[in-house]
């Protein structure tokens, strides 16, 4: 699978604290390496390295004071999600055609211009108003099918079962 | 496309406002007709009331003391999202085959046991901790392909672009 991180724009820690997780995980799950925040928030990056650090994988987050910079200077292919975008199903394609590996760019309710203005693609999944979260799963899965079922290394693993929940702790 | 709802479980207004909001307007904008919350929270409903009056569409939220009930007196094909569940794909086919309207149940951080004995599937979209929000917009994805694209009959509507924000104001 290429290479894709995610760089979220315009988290507010007290109102965001738990839609940027829920982004976080599901880039992990889905088979990103990394993820921007653009602001910094400890309770955000301790529950996620929690998670990397029980489940495993090869996943980062870091916060960047500067998250334009790190857009302009990144020489991936930028996918901005935004329900303002064109469908993602007549876009898809040319993504992949692109060959290149991807910064997807999620924000929080009003991204600044230059997001628009600096990315390869605007990318809309359906023009509804629904989640950041929901569209970077579809954006992923449609990009790189079936991504979340990754095997990861952790101490903690599932085990899938029809009717109960269950556990392996290989600590 | 078939009717389907959803449940939502263990909401805690305040640890759970925001990720309850974005269950029900991914439910809504992928074609579910109706979410149930298992606490009221009137903040969430006036949020999605809002989306449904200024974009459109047929879709309810109402909270319920009882989900346990909604769920054992529904006779809606009962599909639990749970990272614990079998992998989606390998059960898509079936469901899609029994050919009924479907009840979604997503939880918050642990669902009661009822929840996996009541329901008629426990599935998962990977086995990896990320988001009821992710698992819920893939599920109805894959039973419900392009769902995202229905269009509403709102005052306000997005014009798609590769460039900008525009939106078409009818009201």
């Amino acid at each position: 699978m290429s290479i894709c991180e995610v760089l979220r724009i315009g988290h507010r820690p007290e109102r965001d604290k738990r839609i940027t997780t829920h982004v976080a995980l599901t880039a992990r799950a889905f088979g990103a390496s990394r993820i921007y925040l653009s602001n910094p928030d400890s309770r955000v990056i301790k529950s996620v390295e929690e998670v990397v650090d029980k489940f495993g994988g090869d996943f980062s987050i870091e916060s960047t004071p500067n998250p334009k910079k790190v857009a302009s200077s990144s020489n991936l292919l930028i996918v901005h999600l935004t329900m303002f975008g064109l469908p993602i199903d007549t876009k898809v394609e040319d993504i992949i055609t692109e060959g290149r590996d991807i910064l997807f760019i999620v924000g929080a309710e009003k991204v600044p211009a230059w997001v628009f203005e600096l990315s390869d693609y605007n990318i809309a999944i359906g023009n509804q108003p629904h989640s950041e979260v929901a569209a970077l799963a579809i954006a992923m899965n449609k990009l790189y099918p079936n991504s979340y079922n990754t095997e990861f290394d952790g101490k903690l693993s599932v085990i899938p079962s029809a009717t109960h929940r269950e556990m392996k702790d290989s600590s």
